[in-house]
């Protein structure tokens, strides 16, 4: 038996790791990053069992490379998401932390 | 509090969508896909927490395209993922089911 | 010796290349489609020598899964974009031909 | 008119875009790279007008994050691509210049 709890946490899992790897390589700068966080929003707004998703990318790490440009990478992710199962709710995250991009489950209610 | 068996299958999930996500779009041929099997497996071996990872590509749907090759699609994937957590074993897979590549929780122990 | 307008078609090459695989397996469906073009565009513009970039993704090819979403596929890519090296403008293209999603130099001048 | 010479340049950029938008992010260690850079090699011979690639990520590059792998980076690859349009031979490559990874056409004969 997979209970909702479980469910949401998986369902929460794939999205963080779909949003990862499809976007890291990215040519990203500052003035461009609103641009991509909202074409990630509404591509994870798409998939089943997302009630909520929010991207920030961090643009203090878009450093210029000498023709002017970064390119996103796993380090500049911030994101938030939830996910809803039946009655249940999973809250995931996507964030920096000690020089990792690490994915973890915040809260399931 | 989030159980050893919620994070299993987050973890579980964010393997499935990276496997996804990260090799979609890669030329392929029936000759070239234990290749590419292979690679995907090491891969996804050294993320934390996975103990076992098996994956196949359904050669029966590498449609030759006029250059005499095709492209890894989604439906191609039939994947077979373990992760551990504590002494909580989960295991996920991915194939295709009704035309959709479908992720699952198949067990958690 | 390499030409400016080789230079100018390898440059044209690398971003229908990097366009392709970068962004094939997201997910998409007609409301969103604009928002993937905004970024795709974006992120191309930042590429060294690019002077214009269009980028079109086919709705009508947008047929919905079971979840109600699509996923970007190459069939879907209608792009054509210019760089310029030095004075010389190379024209280029991605779009379907006969089922294939064909990149071509369209005009160098 | 395009000629050969061109062509052979355009066809060789698709593919360093290409290695380099599809692979980046993918995790890696050094027991594992022979497999990512057997895999590329494999896909991108499938493509049109190669006749000749060698992939190789370096390893030194590759440092261990707090889970003991490592995530393929632009600045990895050493890519040497040999594309062949009638007559016309074009080789060109990607590899690390003065910390930006730089694809260029080293010679068309």
């Amino acid at each position: 038996m997979i209970t909702d709890r479980e469910k949401a946490a998986f369902e929460a899992g794939i999205k963080l790791g779909a949003i990862y790897h499809q976007f890291v390589g990215t040519p990203i700068a500052r003035e461009t990053a609103a641009s991509v966080e909202a074409a990630i929003e509404q591509a994870v707004s798409l998939q089943p069992y997302v009630t909520k998703i929010r991207v920030r990318l961090n643009r203090d790490l878009m450093v210029s490379n000498r023709f002017g440009y970064s390119e996103l990478a796993g380090k500049m992710f911030d994101v938030e998401i939830t996910t809803t199962v039946g009655e249940t709710v999973c809250r995931a995250r996507l964030r920096l932390e000690d020089d990792y991009p690490m994915m973890e489950v915040v809260e399931i209610s």
